[in-house]
């Protein structure tokens, strides 16, 4: 280095390494209100406060599961419409099937969960064991079907809540958007907080519902069999069709959406408290098992009480979930809290997505494939910005549909299928691998899961193509793509960036200073005392673009010696040279560029900094009554200066 | 300052003031696109050679003075049409009036161009004469009357267009903003091309008016004072009012926009070549001489050939110039060429705004209260600024009234009126002042004009305050405001900027240097070779958002000795400091500029650099793939730094 001098003047003797103490606010800190709307800060060492056990994580990951009980037997008896009456005696079998994938794709995650205990489900299956591409098929894949869930979810839930409650049809985006907004804030005040929230219209929902399934089959089993409804149904239409293998292929498809929802827990593995594992285990557990009865108890009641679909969007519709009710108990005070409690559950079957959306985002963005920022943590310790994201596309959705999302319901039912099947593949690799006792049973009860989730995919993509499953067809590989450009860049960054050599300062030199300077005042005064203090060589350049009379010396020129070159003299230090340039087309930027240019390509060793004052004004408006040469110049040394050329802005601050 | 280096290491003994020559490309410059559209560059040493002469200067700055005869004699008959045949008795007189205030107004700026030679008409005048608030009232009358002209002018000819081609009636808009481009250009290119582009057109017009007035003069003459229309112009309608004083006072009011446009030359001055007093007022003459003859002409005329105006707007409507030239000439191949040169002249009009009012902008910036950025001369070495911003304003006009100004035009003779007045009563005081021979038939001459246009211009304003007139009187005090808010806060950055005291270094010392460093690549090899070469007093600051499994010291800490130390007292330097600080909180900002501020409170006398590596992305949309840190700590320490904080971005381009 040219100046040994810093060495010198430095009289400290000072470790090399200091960790300095965090500033603690004295006392409890008062509440602002981003502390009443978002919670209050959490410290990264409250993060085991925040977990959650079973209790909690039915609401927080359940929901999307058991909300599938009030519109999967329905859409299976919807397909089984032009059957007539006769189409009822296919819905035990076709439950009953359902209830068995829904048991196979159980047990395959169950030992997902203890595989693969820090989460990602699909995505961190399917990396491990089928290799990248897999595995961002199935981020795709999940990421569609979270955000289709959260528009959809609250769709299908107002839709419930408006079909009842008439007057509310105008307010229908609206209240849509608030209860997302709800769902937004509940989620970004932290994962604990959702979960104690929606604690009750969950639990209600299940005990409703399994209240008055319980009390239907003690009237069936009483009456032989053949009990006398509270309130009648609507009669079955006389059959239309006869029965073929498609229909009910198709009507198991449409089933199956029941089981959407199913993979939340093993992607959320990470939210349990300890012990993690059995945690997890226990709450899909208990999801299931509600979701089994709900299955078994509606398709067996149904068949008992004679109920079928009506047509949706026709004059008449009631859900099945409604005729239900009003056969077994009646429209008294107890059908409404259960209709009540559905319609919540529906609303906020959306909570799901907002647990699991985040923690996906977070596993690609530390895999590259996202932005850094979605492995963020928040105040609250989620990872706020993926809970923005999905909140904001979502939104979009709901906003575009006009809050009616019944044409996104078959790409949402792929996104999901698509995911299961991939995971059940890992799986079956995985045991492959593992090899050992109990590894042949698993990898046949994954097998068997892959299978059945492979075959419901192919049909739902098949059936429902023209209604819009193409949309997913394009989707899912568009966002691959994008995946891999982004980490393609990161990568390519990466390596740029890569430095595994030790500091070099073999060559390091005070840089060359250059200071525009168009006139004598505080501004120049501060830019050159600022100048001086980093280097030895300090170049004022002037700009000459009015002609003063004559060609006689400028100002600025005539004072130099005593302004400038004295004082430096009068400190012992080297004085700045003044640069005098004339621009004979006016131009200001063209000849400082140049002068810049050429000042660096003479000294390719030494860095170049280019010092402009900076006015820092009061009001926004104020900067239009100044040239802000300062951004314009920034901005053209960005693209013609090159690697060497720093730009400084001293700030000048008006009082 | 501490470090006495500076002047040791630098060997070079150079002169402390240097010239560097412009760097001057070799042979002829190939033509950019720029060069085509706008013409080339132009030197400021090029000047002379685009000024200009009596003949370029009438199109320049007659345009406007020479249209009015066009619709002036038309506005005094329209308000004589109750009157019927006669209220022809009184043209005569009233255009006798007219022309004689004319004269009085010819007179008063032909001695203001003497007196102030250096342009700014009725500003500079009242500045020097009346005071700065005259003058300012003065500057926003003209401001409003040059962005009227240039909307009402251009609007006028293409109404007289598309009332002769009716077809294109439904394209007003698009012709008035393409007529508007191309003056936008033409001026943008310089006056002088304005001046050379436009002659054609305005001598057409004055040569075929001439012709056609001559011609029906010798015809009322040979046929001894009633001749025979060659095509009979429609019948006077019958009388339906009295004379009333105040019809005729308004029928004056109407005619006297006749005279707007007189200013024009006064106030472009230094647009004329040398001698340039005497080419300006011979200009000026040339002008009035012309407008004196066709008014003149048109009301002998119309007397003779009993031509009124026809109500407008309603069906059958015909322009007094337009039956003036059937009946002289009849409907032949001259009578469109007359017309056609009419419509040119009326949408060219706007040409005196785009030479004057981007003039008027450089005095009132050169005297602070308009940015500076209006004071100064783009490529063609005309004030591009002021051009570009009337047409911007005029094309909102424009835009806003769909190309139908009718509804301006009073506020348009109000501005004219109002800076006439005030010019000429600046005169009044400056002959006052000036005393001497001549001083006193000249301070007549000023007194009458101030008093004829004074008395105008409150007729206009109370006959036509409802129509719009009002909205002038709520503009002009309205950027009368504006332009003392602008002066005032110039004088404030001014004086908060002035410095008398030659540079002061006694306590310069090198910055304190912080790096924000959060992992070993080459933008923080970068970042602190860069801190080293400005500062020995470096430190890095890591703050720890991610906790490390057991308090382990995070990788930058334990290879910060072989990374950074060594290599620095290698090279014998100062070795940077690593300081490490933890944030519970995980934020990155809130601990960074809180260390930044504690070190400032420390060193009073010391600057603070804090040094933020900066990726520079090739596509912009990579900035959405980065934490784009810099930008936001820039920010923060704008607000919270104060003046002694510099944020300086090192680049670190991708290859």
């Amino acid at each position: 280095m040219r100046s040994s001098a810093h060495a010198v003047i430095s009289r400290e003797s000072s470790p090399k390494i200091v960790t300095i103490a965090e500033k603690v606010p004295p006392g409890p800190s008062k509440s602002t209100l981003a502390d009443v709307i978002f919670g209050r800060r959490l410290a990264t060492a409250e993060e085991d406060e925040q977990k959650i056990g079973p209790v909690a994580g039915v609401p927080v990951l359940g929901l999307d599961a058991l909300s599938s009980a009030a519109y999967g037997p329905e859409a299976a008896l919807t397909l089984l419409l032009p059957l007539g009456a006769l189409g009822l005696s296919y819905i035990v079998p076709l439950s009953g099937i359902i209830v068995a994938v829904l048991l196979v794709v159980y047990f395959s995650y169950r030992q997902t969960i203890a595989a693969y205990p820090n989460g990602g489900g699909s995505y961190t299956v399917a990396k491990e064991n089928l290799g990248q591409g897999a595995a961002l098929v199935a981020g795709a894949a999940l990421a569609l079907d979270y955000v289709l869930n959260v528009a959809v979810g609250i769709s299908a839930g107002v839709g419930a809540l408006v079909s009842a409650v008439p007057a509310l049809l105008p307010h229908t985006l609206l209240l849509c958007l608030a209860i997302l907004v709800l769902l937004t804030l509940v989620n970004l005040r932290g994962t604990r907080e959702s979960g104690l929230t929606f604690l009750l219209p969950t639990y209600l929902f299940v005990a409703s519902l399994a209240g008055i399934l319980v009390y239907g089959g003690l009237r069936v089993f009483a009456a032989g069999g053949h009990p006398v409804p509270v309130e009648a149904s609507p009669v079955l239409p006389v059959s239309t069709e006869t029965v073929s293998l498609w229909l009910v292929v198709r009507a198991f498809a449409s089933g199956c959406t029941a089981m959407t929802g199913v993979e939340a827990v093993s992607n959320g593995v990470p939210l349990f408290r300890r012990p993690t594992i059995p945690n997890a285990q226990r709450t899909l557990t208990v999801i299931i098992a509600i979701l089994v009865g709900l299955l078994g108890g509606i398709a067996l009641l149904a068949r008992a009480y004679g109920i079928g679909a009506t047509p949706p969007g026709e004059h008449g519709y009631q859900s099945v979930l409604s005729q239900l009710a009003c056969a077994v108990i009646g429209r008294g005070p107890l059908y409404y809290i259960t209709m009540g409690s559905v319609v919540a559950v529906l609303a906020l079957s959306a909570n799901t997505s907002f647990a699991d959306f985040p923690r996906l985002c977070r596993v690609l963005a530390l895999d590259r494939f996202l932005p850094d920022t979605f492995a963020t943590r928040g105040r609250r310790l989620v990872f706020s910005y993926g809970v923005v994201v999905l909140a904001v596309v979502s939104g979009f959705l709901l906003v575009a549909f006009g809050g009616v999302t019944d044409r996104l319901i078959p790409l949402f039912a792929i996104g999901a299928f698509l995911a299961f099947t991939i995971s059940q593949a890992g799986m079956v690799a995985h045991w492959r691998r593992a090899g050992g006792t109990g590894a042949r049973r698993s990898l046949w009860i994954n097998a068997l899961g892959a299978t059945a989730t492979g075959i419901t995919l192919v049909v739902v993509i098949v059936s429902k193509f023209a209604d819009g499953a193409w949309i997913a067809v394009v989707v899912v590989p568009l966002a691959v793509f994008a995946f891999a450009r982004i980490h393609r860049h990161y990568r390519y960054v990466g390596n740029e960036v890569k430095e595994s050599r030790p500091l070099d300062l073999s060559r390091a030199a005070s840089p060359l200073v250059v200071v525009p300077v168009q006139a004598w005042n505080k501004l120049t005064s501060r830019g050159l005392r600022f100048a001086i203090e980093l280097s030895p060589d300090v170049r004022a350049l002037h700009i000459v673009t009015q002609e003063t009379e004559d060609g006689a010396p400028c100002e600025l020129a005539r004072t130099w010696e005593t302004l400038v070159v004295d004082p430096a003299r009068a400190a012992g230090l080297k004085a700045p040279r003044l640069v005098v340039r004339k621009s004979t087309f006016r131009q200001f930027f063209a000849p400082l560029i140049e002068y810049i240019e050429q000042l660096r390509d003479e000294h390719p060793d030494r860095d170049v900094v280019v010092i402009v004052p900076d006015l820092v004004v009061r009001r926004w408006y104020h900067a239009l009554l100044h040239n802000n040469r300062g951004i314009i110049l920034k901005g053209l040394l960005r693209l013609r200066g090159g690697p060497r050329v720093v730009v400084v802005n001293t700030p000048f601050y008006l009082t």
